[in-house]
């Protein structure tokens, strides 16, 4: 019979034990240090109808971008590109009975049908963060301030990251100051702007020509990209958008964030769902100098379900940009050694009760400890603990039985010590 | 614009921030104990080739009961069902590097088609313990050893569950003492015996009957399920599986183990997979008494990916399983409330960053803690963190801003006092 083939399904990954560690560690971080800021975990299921994410992105990039297929009820189901659909109707269907405001978090595996690249496969974990049910500053303050958490809590420090921020209410209303009125057409603006970056020079002033805005007010426009945050809000003084943008500017300045992150006007988040403040997370590192991630404040999280406005904040975190940006900066310890794990090995000489009871008392006293598993000479079992990166190996051959002891050899240090059976757990503890 | 529905997809569900902690509690319970006995935690795609599990359970079985769907690229990808064909993939594709004998755990969410029943949905989480490349009963110890842990570390005890084990390599040897020779015979007898309680006698003994055993060697059979392991096992004593089931209910009785323990010989397992020990575990709750989950040793995981022949031991346990026994034994604490959560009031008259910069400095200190998000009266703000179980709020007004003190109010004795400002971090630590 044809072998089948060992390698994972295109874009997504095994993770070996050494790999798991590392997420559960990095998982587990953020875990820490979002439930230390009074977030509560929340999860939902990995296949939800198909008609959530076409109903939020439109049918087409839903059908594209996602895995979807029909069930047998002629249910048309897709695997979530994404956690927002889920939490809606979560939220939705819970709305008379949540206690608002929401700080939630979730760690989803999602799954996206694209061509894998750097920082991009096809099945990715997503860190999830948002606050429900608060249309002030405070709220956005809050999100921006755990995203800065989250990454201190990895040791990185302001020379590795920005925030940059801005603020799409803002945007809106200083355009219509320096271009004239008009929603739709700072709609259109947010749309070139956006894509700045990416093209020529000559086609962002051709686009922003085709939409009347004349040499002078891109000069205007141009100046903002400078600008401090007090002189952009002097631009439009009663625009809310500003007020909000000066608040909280001037909050992260008294809170000693104010080196974390900056005022950018060029930051307005491709989607029309953003509504206030907007913001992305920048890796300083000069060969990945790039948006790693990013959020914002949006008005109508429920309305697909529900009647309710209820307005939120967040932002999405992959797994696969986080670790890019920890292992640039040089984030990630040896995580595989250390901590003390203890290897018993067997003899034939010994009876197996005596070393197994032995294991069953250290791993009672919360001591990670095993027996060796199997008939193998000494050598092959001493190879096998420290491949296995295992701290101590207790040996008890027939000398150390009858003498109630153990040889203790520590595999980092290589010092060799014999210790009383019974003084083994106090020994390791 | 009609709405859409709020439920979660069949057989699926939704875990808001209570039923997350309960579950955070459940697989770090279990992480812990699989850790302290030296298992590698490992994880693999959610999504794999359908001839995986077409190869391992046929077409049709695979077909049915799992979500499969043509990708683009027209490879034909199945959600998982189970992790052993991922596993085996895995091991086969390092079968090189790795460091034999593994002790391997996962604890996957898995998806099965079927209709939702208690005990049974289509999306559950299946902890997946295993031990590859040792083929004596050292292996089968170790894998039964670390179930009977996870049951204890919920504070489980040999009145709730008991651990039935047989061999199926004792199983075909002492029906051929029995009744004669023949594996394909002991095949059948295993598949009838496997399904004994489920009919009524004289079908049993008609299908028994068909396959040519006598009365007479029925009513030996019958003999065996209330036998000791000594008197079974010496009805062939020189079958390796005898030996196999001596040496571990030696072990198991040395190491006091056997009074979660009892031979049964009615344990075949159905599938043919299994090749000796054989185990399931039973909630001894009168209202429940049932084989929670099972597992046993199996010759040839790898045969389907490469030429090598590895063994392995392991067993699989589902979340939804442990939940219910879990709860009929009232083994679930209070997981909401218990442990410092702190929530700072805000008010108008005291500078925002005053009590943010507090949380801040709390947050860094380990302590976990929020201020109110939003502007609402004080009451509302107590209510809320009350609803969210917090231990403690801590109430920072225009009078005690000014005397450099905050009101701590413990929520759960109602106790309140003063603490200088500068003292909250020594008190709540």
């Amino acid at each position: 019979m044809e072998k089948l083939s060992t390698q994972p399904y295109k874009g997504t990954r095994d993770f070996y034990p050494r790999e798991m560690v590392l997420r559960n560690w990095f998982f587990g971080k953020i875990r820490k240090t979002l439930e230390d800021a009074a977030f509560d975990e929340y999860a939902g299921p990995m296949l939800e109808s198909l008609e959530l994410y076409a109903a939020k992105s439109g049918e087409e990039i839903a059908n594209e971008q996602t895995y979807h297929f029909t069930d047998r009820g002629d249910r048309h189901l897709a695997i979530r590109p994404e956690m927002t659909p889920t939490v809606a109707r979560m939220v939705s269907n819970k709305i008379g009975e949540l206690n608002f405001p929401l700080k939630w978090f979730s760690m989803p595996n999602c799954y996206r049908y694209e061509r894998p690249q750097r920082g991009r496969l096809r099945e990715f974990w997503q860190v999830n963060v948002d606050i429900f049910g608060c249309d002030t500053y405070e709220a956005d303050l809050e999100a921006i301030t755990s995203a800065i958490r989250i990454l201190r809590a990895f040791g990185a420090d302001e020379t590795m990251f920005r925030v940059h921020i801005n603020n799409r209410r803002f945007f809106n209303d200083v355009i219509a100051t320096i271009a004239g009125e008009g929603e739709e057409r700072a709609r259109k603006v947010s749309k070139i702007v956006d894509k700045k970056n990416k093209i020529p020079r000559e086609n962002y002033e051709k686009e922003m020509g085709e939409l009347g805005i004349t040499a002078e007010q891109i000069a205007k426009i141009d100046s903002l990209y400078g600008m401090s945050v007090a002189d952009a809000c002097a631009l439009c003084p009663e625009s809310r958008g500003a007020q909000e943008l000066a608040s909280l500017f001037d909050m992260l300045t008294k809170m000693g964030l104010d080196r974390y992150c900056t005022f950018d006007f060029g930051i307005v988040r491709g989607l029309d769902y953003y509504t206030g403040t907007v913001f992305e997370v920048f890796d300083l590192a000069p060969e990945n100098n790039r948006a790693m991630f990013g959020g914002g404040r949006y008005d109508n999280l429920v309305g697909l379900f529900v009647k309710n406005q209820i307005s939120g904040v967040g932002y999405g975190l992959g797994d696969v940009t986080l670790e890019n940006f920890l292992t640039i900066h040089h984030l990630i310890p040896d995580l595989y050694t250390g901590g003390t794990k203890v290897l018993v090995t067997v003899f034939d000489d010994v009876p197996y009760e005596h070393t197994a009871c032995l294991v069953e008392s250290l791993r009672d006293a919360g001591i990670a400890s095993t027996l060796y598993i199997g008939k193998k000479k000494f050598g092959k079992q001493l190879d096998w603990g420290v491949k296995q990166g295992f701290s101590h190996v207790v040996i008890i051959g027939g000398s150390e039985y009858e003498a109630g002891e153990a040889k203790v050899k520590n595999l980092i240090s290589r010092e060799e010590q014999s210790v009383k059976i019974d003084e083994l757990i106090a020994f390791f503890a």
